[in-house]
């Protein structure tokens, strides 16, 4: 019998999603429950009151209007890699886990489509169809056990989205699970549909607005060549404009990421690439693609704009090998990380690539302050950065610190004209920071869209928007709440 | 005086907006409001109440709150260009037209931003900062006379959007007159924003969620070279074969458009490009762009092609002087057919391009069985058609005969797995047809957003839904109005 705090009896909503989904799909031991407590986002704890494992789009719906009719809240989990709490469970939930999703549904070549149940993983579309020739191209560095549903409700990105786009650029349509049960279709097929474009509301939304529960993605030809050029600066300065002067010349590279010294070091301890150097301030990798020739004469004009700038040396690598030997150090790393440090803490926030030096040089200020080291491996084209925090929770009191700190970097984006979020979403974490970017009217004109999809709110409901109960700062300037009083109807 | 059928005293309202932006800002006059009775659907016609002007983003939210007020519609009206009836007035409505408000608010060449007022006329854009080496991408034929606010309202496409998309790819933000006059920003300066992305939901939504009154603009880098080529087909299927081989060979030409005989032959006569050969059954137009070693290459590998697929003659022009000549005839095709006809009825519907071939001999019946000629001009890359019935009006009932052939070309394009709009929205003209597209559910979803945005139903009403009143079809099966009696909240 579990009887939670709230006097919930969950007996009989139990016994409603074993007839759905079997004993099997119900999850309910305290042992078991464990290892849904938290996501990537591992600071914020908090055990679901039941899992539940769904396998169509079917036993979504009848777990979902299960839900709606107690009025118990849900939160969807995919593989439970996000690192902003957006899958972490809230008090007396049911966690709908979609991890026996796990089928491509169909491939369709000739129209570049392919639809996914929402627990399969990212890097298995492009497996699926890398043979004839193509590729998904949204690449979290999680994309190896990433779930593609997970990648639509935080709208993830990756090394390539600077010239690619993000997820919500590749979703064409969604079979979506309502707050109420009903399934609808929003986008579908094409590029572009009449009507709202909801697709667009949805990807990026956190689960507050439903589940997707099929997802039709766009799958891009792979180009006919790459190159990988890795460029070396005495000084973050000059690393910086390099990449404003790349943009400005018209090219726009598959990927252009920096990394700063103390990340270098940290890679080559760890990883041993060989071909990082330890002595440089900040290197350069920039990933350039296209037709052969266009391949070719981008990676010389890149290398000459590296030159222009300063760097010590400029590699080219085109075969594969050499290809991913260069990015072997950045992709490992965030591992390397925690080697170096018994915790780090990453931010993720965007900057306007003219503001690179500005905000480099304050967040290192700013970690002196606090007296934490600040490690930089980031998407440098994108202005998207990922300041990682060195520290160790078992020092009391570090994890607050650490989170002030965090906070403060976000606020300088946001100061610069840039966001408090660019791959990661919002979630549990950062909700308290949304007033910095928007104002009560514009976080209210969400929340109405919010209560248009999710009028009893019990899709994950606490996320993305600020709450005076977690977040003291966001009591004051957040109004947002009290829409839920308001009866716009 | 001014009191209309409904018994709305207009007088104290006109007041009003006289007060907010003066008598010259305010027209009343019926022979005045003669010129705002239609868009470029010109088969619907409607008188507004009134029509105002106004200059500022807080001229457009004192007169909406003034609407919101007497709970009276509004209308909002760019250039008046729209083919679809998006910005027709609606009985007793108040014309909110953007004709003044033509500022270009900022140009950030370094971060590729451009900052206007919705009346900005669409050319204005790349104009302003073309000396520069930027251009604005989404070129509607309409560009040098539409509103770039007309164009968020319609998600206007265009030749080059194959490659590079259409307006909600290139639209940042909007700072958007809510229908209850609120101030809100929408997006922001950056490609990603956290939160729900409602600058996508706005962007296409027909002046059905507000007035944008500040759109920020992404401006792309003016490709190095370009390629145009002209390839002449015997067959209809050979240009489809040749579209999708191209497609597939991985090459994203900035442009592909056909035109069949009967519209190469109306371009000859009238605008004498002396290029278009009038015994070709189809020409194809594809333009490549990028680095000159990628559009040379991209230009003869189009080449090789088109020879592939029975092309008789490719011409390759790489001068502007040349590239525009062979781009004349495209451009003044519409016109041409005016001339060649009384009047025609131009369609929108989209297609995957797999079905070229199918739909244009489907197309080709249902004209014949209806006794009208089709010509065909179209994207044919994003299998974007537009199908040009040719009619003449001083025939009794020719009209209704016309549009119900139209209707079965977009019942056509739906079979096949298309949609009934490509770029020129649904607005007053297709609303009947969103139930071949959408299912109830899909349909209230929308309709919930829509009272999210605007609870009493204020803005541009009667646009993009299906209504019972207007439309017997749709009545049978669109029960997306019932949600207007529902009380979700």
């Amino acid at each position: 019998m579990i009887a939670l705090e709230t006097g919930q009896d969950w007996q009989p909503i139990v016994k409603e999603f074993e007839a759905i989904v079997g004993k099997n799909g119900v999850v309910r031991k305290r042992e078991e429950l464990l290892v849904y407590e938290c996501d990537g986002l591992t600071s914020y704890r908090e055990r679901p009151a039941v899992v539940v494992l769904p396998r169509t789009t079917e036993d979504v719906a009848a777990i979902v209007k299960v839900c709606d009719r107690y009025r118990v809240p849900f939160v969807a989990r995919g593989s439970g890699t996000g690192l902003s709490g957006g899958a972490l469970p809230i008090e007396n939930c049911v966690l709908i886990v979609t991890a026996l999703m796990r089928q491509i549904l169909s491939v369709d070549l000739e129209n570049q489509r392919v639809v996914v149940q929402p627990g399969v993983i990212n890097s298995w579309v492009t497996q699926a169809v890398s043979g004839a020739g193509f590729y998904y191209a949204p690449d979290p560095s999680s994309q190896i056990i990433c779930s593609v549903g997970g990648n639509v409700a935080e709208n993830s990105g990756g090394v390539h989205c600077l010239k690619y786009g993000v997820t919500t650029n590749h979703v064409l349509g969604l079979k979506v699970v309502l707050p109420d049960g009903a399934i609808v279709d929003l986008g579908g097929d094409l590029p572009e549909m009449p009507g709202y474009d909801l697709t667009g509301v949805f990807v990026g939304s956190e689960g507050t607005l439903g589940i997707a529960t099929e997802i039709t993605l766009k799958i891009l030809k792979t180009p006919e060549s790459i190159r990988v050029l890795l460029a070396d600066f005495t000084s973050i300065e000059a690393a910086g404009a390099t990449v404003s002067d790349i943009i400005s010349a018209g090219i726009i590279p598959g990927g252009m990421e920096m990394m700063d010294n103390m990340s270098i070091n940290a890679v080559e301890d760890v990883v041993k690439t060989n071909c990082y150097p330890r002595d440089a301030e900040a290197i350069l990798l920039i990933e350039v693609d296209g037709l052969e020739v266009e391949a070719e004469v981008n990676a010389q004009r890149v290398a000459a704009i590296c030159r222009q700038n300063g760097a010590r040396n400029v590699a080219i690598a085109t075969d594969l090998e050499d290809r991913l030997t260069l990015w072997k150090g950045r992709k490992a790393a965030f591992a390397a990380m925690g080697k170096m440090s018994p915790d780090y803490y990453v931010q993720d926030g965007v900057i306007p690539r003219t503001s690179l030096e500005y905000v480099l040089r304050e967040i290192e200020a700013l970690g002196a302050k606090h007296g934490y080291k600040v490690a930089n491996v980031f998407h440098a084209g994108d202005g998207n950065l990922h300041p990682l925090i060195l520290y160790n929770n078992a020092e009391p009191g570090a994890l607050e610190k650490v989170e002030e700190l965090g906070g403060e970097i976000l606020k300088l984006c946001v100061k610069v004209g840039g966001s408090i979020s660019g791959e990661h979403g919002i979630g549990a974490d950062k909700r308290c920071y949304m007033p910095e970017m928007f104002t009560s009217a514009d976080l209210e004109t969400m929340q109405w869209v919010r209560q248009a999809f999710d009028p009893h709110g019990i899709a994950n409901p606490t996320k993305i928007f600020p709450t005076p109960r977690t977040c003291g700062e966001a009591a004051r300037s957040a109004p947002s709440q009290a829409i839920a009083g308001v009866d716009r109807f």
